[in-house]
């Protein structure tokens, strides 16, 4: 159990499904805690606006109104991104606005949140760069993952904390915006002190973490979630729900289903109905759901999907902590130059999707138990290969049911696949480009055929019933925003 | 360009679209010549029996027939081989079979043919258990590049040579014997030397592939050796073939063509009269029999294929350059311990193609001219990504085209693709599964709607045209065995 000491929040022990973690909670009533946790902190950086950047320093910046710390937004000279920080009122006037390598001398708490192929490109530089006794601030383990990777020393007049949101960026302003008028809306975060050079870092990261509204807070090394995030995102988070969907709405048309309802019965039942009584009452709950024959198609489902799936989310961890999807990353990020990326939304379903949502009534929208149990089968055979390797539940529960549910799904609703695809980091676009397919080609070469045979495999089925999971996730749902996300364009 | 010194056989200089290239011609007429270049060797271990070893073992004693050079077979003690090995005529009665471990220790020439995974397990125990001054053959340089992945040095008491067949194990051993009658029928060889004590192992690595059969042996380096052959195989030679006949038959059911009639326009023709014609005339030639429309419709297919697939082979040739692609083997290899390889035949798609096979009749396979720009300029992008990255045009043209239509088609022609992957290394099989599928959506996602727009890319059409890749095919083919390959049950 990973154990911290707190001078400013309160810490908690919780249990889950027979572990222990401490988390801290968040909230508004937590915010007057800031500038003792910020203490000796005048100005966070914050660098790059691409989907955390945004959403975290608007939250900073709302969070320490009135106090004497300033956000200032960090961008390389030039950038587009500049007009876009200006309209959220990062200006050079008010001095909240201003060249990258500028922002990141000045600051005494530095959040990095440039591209992770960016960051492995410039950290010599940005290191060189950082004030001795400053803070250095990521929300991925991903450059530790590299330097590790490339046996390179971190440096050591600084500080090296993480803060990392289950969720993306667009989520963590909109939940934090709904949140306003109550106490605690907001996306969970784990943290982590890689580097604590002076006694500072574990108070800065959680009331970095209070800051942008996480209701709760765990605690993990970046190792772990570097490994835990890249995996997460790869699987049912987004690479794997894509495959998923993919091949089950060519399933279904195979069998002749008219396109809008296959559409209807693979991607809007996962965004809608099963995401939402999944965030609300659990998995188990989703499940108890189905009755007669549609409990039996769940069963058969599962039955068929969790071995195939399972099979391809271990391959993704291990080339995740073996490094190889690291090095894979970086190279991608020099090949992107050459060959930007391509939209995945233009074959039919995807345009059928469109229509679909404009004539979208959400009660409507079916409760599919074929894809529900393809779909809980991928979670819970992420969830196992978690535990496999090691992973707390706070960190499970959140990268493989929590994000999907509260945080990636609601957009995919609002706007399908493609638009959140493309508010997603680059390594997560590029992981989702290289998974969804072996989700794809392994559900549809052996789950759905097998499927056909109408075989329960009832130890799968005793396993998932009684799975630790529900209960850590009905321990975890406590903590849940009192607000669901409402998705606006 | 790499040269080489041998004392045997003859070497000869050819120019490849403005290129030169040692080579040595083998055939029939040579192997009066193998007692020379096997010089003080008295055993010659084969070690492992799955798709290069029993041809190699079967080839070398029919060419060493006569002479007193003994080609011995090694196994595991208790291996389910022992028996194939057996009715091979491989006994330990007549002294040609026994365990693994014995028969490495008393081989003066040893090729080593097991699993690339199973080599990076043993190659400590192997090296330690090699005679001093023998001579350690590869038929891959997999271990070469695993070796330097991991900053492991290669043993100074033997010479290492390689011989790479540019086909699978089933035609290295059919098309010789079929060559029986004729001088030279067989599967062209790369050859490389990587350590040479004595000065004899060129001629020994010459000597290995003129005795199974190479009608005409090229030089390379081990290191440039895997990575054209891992990435080839990922890519045109059955990773992106695969994906390309998964997606065009999805392309053309969706569009109402039905099944058998897909799959005609689909596997049929590529293995079919596509290949035929690119063996006997070359692309140019394929590419020139189309007229009118058809015409209009490969350059169609060819311009909105071309760059998709370019980028995944580009991908994936940094993958294997990188040593990713091996690390994710010998990963694999362990993986496939717990979770054996599922078949990829269980789709509609190959039942169809079963039935289809049932019923055919070979002069009514149609030349689809859509299928053919797809599969043309996924051969094209994979010869200019083996161009960029620096190989010569013998190893471009072999893993790009002649291991395509000369051995592999072929085989997937007779039996389906199912076949071709069961009779390919487990480095191929889970090349195939991991690529496969990148190309499919990449195409299902670009290429074929983009299609659509009828739009023709006159640069890449005339870049196409012109490609020198077309005269060094002409000469190569010249070296071509002057027999097709007949694939029995």
């Amino acid at each position: 159990m990973l154990d911290f000491e707190t001078k400013v929040f309160k810490k908690e022990k919780i249990k889950l499904a027979g572990t222990e973690e401490y988390v801290v909670q968040g909230g508004r009533d937590k915010f007057h805690l800031l500038p003792k946790a910020f203490e000796g902190i005048k100005q966070i950086g914050v660098i790059g606006w691409s989907s955390q950047g945004p959403a975290q320093a608007q939250n900073l910046r709302d969070s320490l109104e009135g106090t004497d710390i300033k956000v200032k937004v960090g961008l390389r000279a030039g950038s587009k991104s500049m007009e876009k920080a200006r309209a959220a009122g990062f200006t050079e006037e008010n001095g909240t606005l201003g060249e990258m390598m500028e922002v990141i001398k000045e600051s005494d708490l530095l959040i990095l949140l440039i591209a992770d192929s960016a960051q492995a490109q410039l950290y010599k530089e940005i290191f060189a760069a950082l004030k001795s006794g400053a803070t250095l601030g990521l929300s991925h383990g991903f450059l530790i993952g590299y330097l590790e990777s490339i046996g390179e020393k971190l440096p050591s007049h600084i500080n090296i904390v993480g803060v990392c949101p289950k969720g993306m960026g667009p989520s963590v302003r909109r939940l934090y915006e709904q949140g306003k008028e109550v106490n605690g809306a907001g996306i969970n975060s784990s943290f982590a002190v890689v580097q604590d050079i002076d006694g500072r870092a574990t108070d800065i990261a959680l009331g970095w973490a209070v800051a942008i509204g996480a209701p709760y807070v765990f605690a993990t090394t970046l190792e772990m979630e570097y490994k835990s995030d890249i995996y997460g995102e790869r699987g049912i988070l987004l690479g794997a729900v894509h495959g998923i969907v993919e091949s089950l709405y060519r399933w279904y048309t195979d069998k002749g289903m008219d396109e809008k309802e296959a559409f209807k019965h693979t991607v809007e039942t996962i965004t809608g109905p099963i995401s939402s009584t999944i965030s609300k009452k659990g998995i188990k709950a989703l499940y108890e759901s189905f009755n007669g024959e549609d409990k039996k198609t769940f069963q058969k489902a599962y039955s068929a999907a969790y071995g195939p799936l399972f099979e391809i989310l271990l391959e993704c961890y291990e080339e995740v902590a073996s490094g190889n999807e690291i090095r894979s990353v970086i190279m991608a990020g020099e090949r992107l130059k050459r060959f930007p990326f391509r939209t995945i939304d233009n074959t039919k379903m995807w345009k059928v999707g469109e229509e679909v949502r404009k004539e979208r009534n959400e009660n409507e929208i079916p409760l599919d138990p074929y894809t529900a149990g393809v779909y809980v089968a991928g979670i819970i055979a992420q969830v196992d290969v978690l535990r496999e390797k090691g992973h707390a539940y706070s960190e499970i529960v959140n990268e493989s049911i929590i994000e999907a549910v509260d945080s990636l799904n609601p957009y995919m609703h609002y706007k399908g696949v493609a638009f959140m695809v493309d508010n997603c980091s680059t390594t997560a676009r590029l992981g989702a480009r290289k998974w969804a397919p072996r989700f794809d080609y392994n559900l549809w070469q052996n789950t759905y055929p097998q499927s056909e045979t109408g075989n329960i495999d009832e130890k799968l089925i005793s396993d998932f019933e009684k799975h630790p999971v529900h209960e850590a996730l009905a321990v975890l749902s406590k903590y849940r925003p009192p607000v669901d996300i409402v998705v606006l364009g």
